[in-house]
């Protein structure tokens, strides 16, 4: 299960929201050699333009020692969102775990 | 995977988060009898008095028939949060996922 949650929250202008999600389908994310990864969704809102880059992890140990590792490096020295693609910087929201349940 | 993520955010009075965190330890989701549910966490933010109820569906649908449920109606007939622990009414946010990607 995962103890800690990493949303990286994304403003796009609702006319390049396609381009946006072809950026990071073409993206290679490096996640899976990473310790303490689970898993990661890119999310679409039912509100126009907003979207967010979600990874699960074991520990916030592991996501922070991801933010410093060569992994992390190379997924973010890819190419950049094209201009005028975001109206205004991504926000992080860091997430622990308190109560957790799955199915079956 | 989970297509469908659905998550109830809850601003509560910081003074007040342990009474909102046990009050969460002691209800019963009645989710593990619910078609299509796949995982439910409480997430508290590291803004304090931040929260939100975070479920992950197999689609959309399974979220909404969920919420026209007996199951949903039995979880949300229980005894409801303490006067004073929530700051304001609770925000739902509905998001798909574009891309996944699981460890291994």
């Amino acid at each position: 299960m995962a103890q800690f949650i990493a949303m990286n929250h994304f403003k796009v202008n609702p006319e390049r929201a396609s381009e946006f999600e072809e950026h990071w389908r073409k993206r290679e994310t490096y996640l899976h050699e990473v310790p303490g990864f689970l898993r990661f969704a890119l999310l679409r809102s039912d509100e126009p333009g907003a979207y967010v880059s979600h990874s699960s992890w074991a520990s916030r140990e592991a996501f922070e020692a991801w933010t410093e590792s060569e992994a992390f490096r190379k997924a973010h020295a890819q190419a950049r969102t094209p201009e005028g693609v975001l109206a205004g910087p991504p926000r992080l929201e860091r997430w622990e775990a308190v109560l957790e349940q799955e199915n079956g």
